[in-house]
């Protein structure tokens, strides 16, 4: 049962929930860009989006890594635990792309000896800046052993993620992630991974073409949206209704 | 003796010298800001960071801090040891300013609960990017040793300055240090401070009327550079000849 609406992001709303701990997390089919410059409603991207990320939390879950779902409850809707987001959005990169090459004017495709982590302070009004610890620590969005944990965790849904996407012929580039804490209980502040994992905030190739399975096909006008995101879910082996 | 020119940048000239292991120091009259969107030419400003950043860093050698500095030559130039430069600006800050209240829409002046520490990749075709460790390591500019190293110096010289400027009025409210590889004999590869520490690259306010005695008073043009200049090099007791 919905109760009112808690956040309204770009692509998701966070409502609240009948149990106290836990909210519901809606998938909208809102797609954007480029800091909103460009904008679209591409009708079904939620409903792919929220069955590819329970999918994706469930296997991490299974893995051992805490992530903030509890179930899916229907086609554009998870009841996830509630927690204080973390106002990072932590990136890493495993081949050089996106906002990398821009930084540095590289190469794309390059990879990286061992995994980059980055940290982006999600505020659009200042267009989410990269952060360095000593930011976080000044600003308290963690403690350095709070730094540490989530760099570690990202570390890890990223090489378990990487080999999941290998096995079905897809190369992970890069990925976006958030976290939260738990805000109640026993277990209060303890740090679960959050938010959502999905074509829109991951870079997805296709290792025999090098196509793009992923936003890219939006931000750059590749291909068509739902068509793209549709065969990374069939290649995942999730069935969904449309 | 000048030898040939092996670098010119936006405000300093490096010249070989007849000793292989040392090179001259030349600091210009040029002075440039937002990345020589603007620029112009002050007539002494050169003779004063000489004296002002060879001063400071025979201050800082004799605290214990290792710095390129061999000996003053003439108006403009110093004789220095000759090193790789690393390809980093090291920004120590005690108080928000400048880019760091552009990047996070901060009030500017408000003090650090303890100093920050920034590395920024030098390379004007990208403008100065802000880096973290990752992008240090994946690039090979240092080691995670010799980060650590450079960051701990940093944060040496910023509390040594500090504590120096507040005896004579003024608030050390940031700076922008460099460091350099020595590349011969014995110390090969230790790392030294390098550059210049100079009005140009610290944020320098009086304590009592909050007056901007630094490059701000050309960014902002609140006033006569030279004669900014001159009351810093006059309050640290440094008498030279114009």
């Amino acid at each position: 049962m919905h109760l009112e609406k808690i956040y309204e992001g770009k692509a998701k709303i966070i409502f609240a929930s009948s149990d106290p701990n836990c909210v519901i997390q809606h998938f909208k089919d809102d797609i954007s860009a480029f800091n909103k410059q460009k904008f679209d409603t591409i009708y079904g991207k939620g409903i792919i989006n929220n069955h590819i990320s329970a999918a994706l939390m469930q296997k991490l879950e299974i893995a051992g890594i805490s992530t903030h779902l509890v179930k899916i409850l229907n086609e554009r809707e998870q009841l996830v635990k509630k927690v204080q987001m973390v106002p990072l959005e932590v990136v890493v990169r495993n081949f050089t792309a996106g906002s990398f090459c821009k930084r540095f004017n590289a190469l794309e495709g390059v990879q990286f000896s061992s995994p980059i982590t980055e940290f982006f302070y999600k505020d659009d009004s200042v267009s989410d800046p990269l952060v360095n610890e000593d930011h976080i620590l000044c600003f308290k969005w963690l403690t350095k052993e709070e730094i540490n944990e989530i760099k570690s965790l990202a570390l890890c849904v990223n090489s378990y993620l990487a080999d999941l996407f290998f096995t079905i012929g897809i190369k992970l580039v890069d990925l976006k992630l958030e976290f939260g804490k738990l805000m109640a209980g026993d277990k209060s502040n303890k740090i679960l991974l959050a938010d959502e994992i999905s074509p829109d905030n991951c870079r997805l190739w296709d290792i025999q073409t090098g196509r793009k399975l992923d936003k890219d096909c939006y931000r750059l006008e590749l291909g068509e949206v739902i068509e793209i995101y549709e065969e990374v879910a069939k290649r995942l082996g999730i069935i969904f209704h449309k």
